[in-house]
């Protein structure tokens, strides 16, 4: 059998015509059931066939006793029946035709000899009929463009471009929600479970060279062939950003990863230094996965690692700039020229320097009551100016936190201050506003820092128009460096 | 003058019998107004005096046109004027009878060499007259016992144990609101300002000495005095935990730090080593901060660094281990005699070793439905072994990430999935309650991990029962190597 590109050969696995999928019933608390009802609720464009020996509706759809009966080809078929009934359900596909298959079911290399067994009857059947498949023991896949979610938790992401293999179903599907929640979209995932035929190499082969795909995101424990992996990542971040959680880092970690997955994590080259070289951006934990892929889906990637700093309050600026320094960005002193200038905008009394400190007197509290345009002011001459490449401005939620605040207090109390917050809200929807101005106007990354550990009602609006809050200054430094790292990277790579 | 001592010399500040204050006017907006606004509302139990020469009344209570018409004995002031006219007010106060002060008022020292000279003449005045005072420069002050709250921003803390000096007030009293969120009460705080007078190092001499302080926090840029803070910690966390974030760490952050508060960050002892030394529990940033007050204020202290890992999700566990490998805490191996015991309660499955991993299939969407009790059955193993010393087990949050997945989702569909989230609700809460009685019955921290960054309803219940539910592994780890380590250092103080 010649080997046919890997676009071609996983086609019927993300844009199948029709899915059949055996193993629902009408107990809904069911892996089948509920991952028919992912199927349902993501409005699959395709047929939709479920295939339960007792007949009967499920969930409102017609279900097909065997496959014989399926009312035209189908593409795909996902598996969430019992171990040992896999292969036979296999088989039953092949026959009708199905091109790919996921196996959600567990019980096979993961439990044992035994189990092992019975994978390995699985993959002889898939090889010999040329049909790829995921799993099994994984949580499911996501195809957006076709709006296919067989998710045995239901955790549908939003649409969008970037695609995410992770080793771990948990760890994927939920990475995904918060993900959803800060706007980021996705366009295919992939739980890979025990990658008993399709690797995580294979699905980063498939991302790489993916036209909907412009983003590539990975949860990794161990690589088969770390080799492979860097020679496919090392040509596809010349493209796009490929961003990889790599757990079994420590001793620790690594006997985990191997009782988990049976991966030797420690074994291949996926060293921080072989990872650099590649283009690889790696986070060690999943908040820098998660900011990671907010900053490179929103944030433009700055021109060097020069960043300003705008606060209306001295301490925030100090740990701006600590983090900053921790992070290996550069916080400039600024020029003569546009310290006279930033005189002209900003009270007497203001840092004359960088951090730009307008102090808590020239914010909200001020003697002219609540403004903030001494921090909108200054964050456009630094942004204006050729002497910095991105800036970190503290955000403004006040009236976020006095909520959070009133949350605990009697009635009478909550009504007196809450018309008080209601005062400070549009003077702080202007602030936002004029950020989103200034982010369109001079295409360099403000990120914002701040304090409040929820997210705050603007943060949004925000995000949707490319500037990102960060709750920690050091995250907001984290994921400025590495963008400052990859856009270096790229014109290394392209000289 | 004989020096008193701290505790005497500060009694007024904290314990006083009735503030006035001066610079309230009827315009809310106004910091004076806003600080008396959270005097009024904080309830304070004593007598509030609102001093405006234009008299009639400001938030209903009765003002005064002079201190000589006041009703009685005041010992505290408050200051909200402009600079220019603070050292005359202080002068009407000492008159007046005033034990100590607190001046928000800013536009001294940090605004130039004018504002140094007004800011000398205030200290002269108080010194001659005896009288302690915070700021200027400041956002205020807080002391629980007697409900008194003045803040200019409003944002008063739940009382408790926890006492505080900040030398940035923003992040101050932000911080506190984000722990008030997580059950943490303070007793007193400070924002100590431009410190002309009383100096961190003075109110952290106070709160060791005070009886009402259980637990010590500190944000610091630059210490005047490095050794008589080692001295005083030193003395003070052998009865009480300090828990210091120590801004300024970097040469991007010592320089901003010293245009902040003018102080020489890097030049006094207050290294890592001299902190270790003196038993401070030293946070990198204001996320550090948070968990470790948290873990301090409501975990006990484990008897050793050994952590037993219990999860869901092969690759959770994973990240649990190497975040206690990065963290310097050990997963140790389980006995042969553990092994065993868990295999009567455990699916076959398991991964028969730390992290206990009894699988997606053993816990949610199981193939008998929803059901936690292996996670629990397991951790209560763990906990009654002498094996380890505590525990980190995933947090269980699903019907959460349902409600925040289908915020997203058309009505219809809300429905539907809404009644099947509603299922999982009673089986989440008999897991948490569960782990309550774990708690109770062993004694031993018990930290749960999430990968959903916003608080679950559940937590609240969870962390007001001395258990905490981190976002992210590294934290959960973070914080039991530092209690660990506290523990540590107390044996080895007290031996």
């Amino acid at each position: 059998m010649t080997k046919k590109d890997i676009v071609t050969e996983l086609k019927p696995l993300f844009y199948p015509r029709a899915v059949s999928i055996v193993g629902a019933s009408k107990s809904l608390l069911k892996i089948g059931s509920m991952t028919l009802m992912s199927i349902v609720v993501g409005q699959f464009e395709g047929g939709i066939y479920p295939v339960n020996r007792k007949g009967g509706k499920i969930l409102g759809l017609k279900t097909y006793t065997d496959f014989k009966s399926l009312p035209g080809d189908t593409d795909l078929l996902v598996v969430c029946v019992p171990a040992s009934s896999v292969a036979q359900v296999m088989e039953d596909g092949i026959d009708a035709g199905i091109g790919a298959a996921v196996i959600i079911s567990s019980g096979f290399s993961e439990v044992g000899k035994e189990g092992k067994k019975l994978e390995d009857e699985v993959v002889r059947i898939a090889n010999n009929a040329g049909v790829r498949f995921v799993g099994p023991n994984c949580m499911g896949i996501c195809s957006s463009p076709v709006k296919l979610y067989p998710l045995m938790n239901m955790m549908m992401p939003r649409p969008g471009g970037t695609s995410f293999v992770s080793q771990s179903g948990t760890l994927g599907t939920v990475n995904m929600l918060v993900a959803s929640n800060h706007g980021i979209g996705f366009n295919k995932f992939v739980s890979s479970g025990n990658e008993a035929d399709l690797t995580a190499e294979d699905l980063l082969e498939y991302f790489a060279k993916d036209e909907d795909t412009e983003l590539v995101l990975s949860f990794i424990e161990g690589l088969r062939d770390g080799r492979r992996f860097f020679e496919i990542s090392k040509e596809a971040t010349k493209r796009k950003p490929f961003i990889m959680l790599k757990a079994g880092a420590t001793e620790e970690g690594a006997r985990a990863a191997n009782s988990h997955t049976g991966s030797l994590a420690g074994s291949y080259l996926i060293n921080s230094i072989a990872l650099k070289q590649a283009g690889v951006l790696k986070a060690s934990n999943g908040t820098e996965m998660l900011e990671l892929l907010k900053a490179f889906s929103l944030l433009p990637i700055p021109k060097g690692k020069r960043v300003g700093i705008v606060t209306p309050g001295g301490g925030a600026g100090v740990l701006a700039a600590d983090a900053c320094g921790k992070m290996g960005l550069e916080v400039p002193m600024l020029s003569e020229g546009l310290i006279e200038e930033m005189n002209k905008y900003l009270p007497s009394f203001w840092s004359h320097g960088n951090p730009v400190d307008i102090t808590a007197s020239g914010g909200i509290g001020g003697s002219d009551g609540a403004d903030f345009s001494a921090l909108t002011d200054s964050l456009e001459l630094l942004l204006k100016s050729d002497e910095i490449d991105c800036a970190i401005c503290m955000g403004v939620s006040f009236s976020d936190m006095m909520d959070s605040m009133l949350s605990n207090f009697p009635e009478n109390l909550k009504n007196m201050l809450g018309s008080f917050t209601k005062a400070i809200e549009p003077i702080e929807k202007k602030f936002n506003d004029q950020l989103i101005v200034l982010k369109k106007k001079y295409g360099k990354p403000i990120v914002l820092m701040g304090i409040h550990e929820s997210i705050p009602k603007s943060a949004m609006e925000l995000e949707e128009n490319g500037i990102i809050l960060y709750s920690e200054p050091d995250l907001a430094a984290f994921a400025l460096s590495k963008m400052a790292w990859y856009g270096d990277y790229l014109k290394q790579t392209t000289v």
